[in-house]
């Protein structure tokens, strides 16, 4: 029952890019956290479609997208693979968690209210669990890496807010039925840029 | 599928008044963790609907009402922007968290426990429902702020007895067709009276 | 809609089993973490029920097992009551944990595998929620232990590959019809050894 935005395979693409960025997000936390592969595997995975898992089952959505595409599930394990082999500067680990983590930031909090918009909740909740997608996986990363939640942080980084702005943005789209074609670009550019804006002016 | 204990607006305004005083509890919490004005508002509304979501998405009863009604959701926000003005003195605000606790863990364990009943559910998954809704938001709340759930710890005061005491005596109500109009408050004002009793005595 | 492989009392038999013996080892680490017996009961359930919980709300199969079965409920307390009277000599503790987690590893991992596959999800995932049945549980003791998840610390025995191999086992078991009488065995303890292997060679 979802709205039909675009054809299926963009779709489908948004999100393979989305899952891959978070879950290259999460298996550099791993390997900060001096995890093995297997806990980068898992991080990978929980931080790339843990957003999506949390919005899925609130929907009702069950069996989440995550457990019935093979493609959603394997994205994170070949970032993890990447990230094994290709992170011998540490010292720009940091930089890159946070540009990847910006793209995915911009894509989930529009795909989220997108999906749950289009299984009936209203522009206030799906723009909620769009902000919930987004961030969720983030939030399950940092639980089980035995962290503060980013997210909650006082000395980070603004990080919710262009979330929010994006979902938001999307979801009056939704409202005025112009969420279509080239404009689904908007919310998502626009909350990306935010989020680098915010990066490197705090 | 609810039982028809009260009228709607009578169950919904005890549902309010719950959300209300566990979200100042929570976005206390955020104070004394200095958070920011954000991490309030995630610690009000997960400490105030995370119980209940918890409760809904395991009896099946999805979208869970915290992402159907806008009262819900709106409440925990309300108490956030109050605790964001009104909390200059700081030695008062553990005495607060503690009374206003008590009332939601009365409240919550009780329309917790009828609401699984009302779902199909047996006596005592019924009250281990109601009892989970009414501590499962401040589990969620201390995991999310990174700190060991205070109703584990053996330092602290009598926290889950009382919604125990609550949730059995509702159940046992149910059981007997009695849990109607003003008898509603005995398990509700059961578990407060004993929380408070705990506090001052332990 | 389950997959019909044994009499409904063995397979709950081995339930039951895997449930205690998880439990055992989720009150036992109430017991170090100095947690009351409210704590190490919620732990025990935590531990023995959570793995289940997570797989049954992923594949829509709500009231979970946990939530409609009195034998799967009662069982950590049970387990609670054992360890309470009975843990007396401290030092024998981490051993005692280590066999008891890893018969349950392996009955879960499997039980958990069987169940999925039985709702229609595609032997991948199917055995992913075997791993998830078999250390969810796990993860969500330590998080409310507030600890590292020990699934995730480099430092730590091997605890995943057993289960991972469990899991395929069983998954490559169904897919060729093979998983009845005897044969489920077979997974079962090629998990229980790999692991108590792991335990004693690293």
């Amino acid at each position: 029952m979802l709205t039909d935005l675009f054809s299926p395979s963009v779709q489908h693409s948004l999100d393979i890019a989305g899952i891959f960025v978070f879950a290259i997000s999460g298996a550099l936390l791993a390997v900060r956290k001096n995890f093995d592969v297997f806990g980068m595997a898992v991080l990978a995975e929980v931080t790339a479609l843990g957003g999506g898992l949390i919005r899925d089952v609130i929907i009702g959505a069950v069996p989440p997208a995550a457990f019935t595409d093979l493609g959603y599930f394997l994205t994170p394990l070949l970032a993890t693979v990447i990230v094994f082999f290709l992170h011998p500067e540490v010292e720009r680990i940091t930089k890159a968690v946070g540009v990847f983590d910006a793209a995915g930031l911009g894509l989930f909090c529009v795909t989220g209210t997108v999906k749950a918009y289009g299984h009936g909740l209203g522009l206030v909740f799906a723009a909620t669990l769009g902000l919930a997608t987004a961030v969720g996986g983030g939030v399950l990363r940092d639980i089980l890496a035995h962290e503060v939640p980013s997210l909650l942080r006082w000395d980070r980084d603004l990080y919710a807010v262009p979330a929010m702005v994006g979902a938001a943005l999307a979801a009056l789209l939704l409202r005025f039925g112009a969420l279509d074609g080239l404009a689904y670009a908007v919310p998502v550019v626009t909350a990306f840029v935010l989020r680098l804006l915010a990066m490197r002016f705090h």
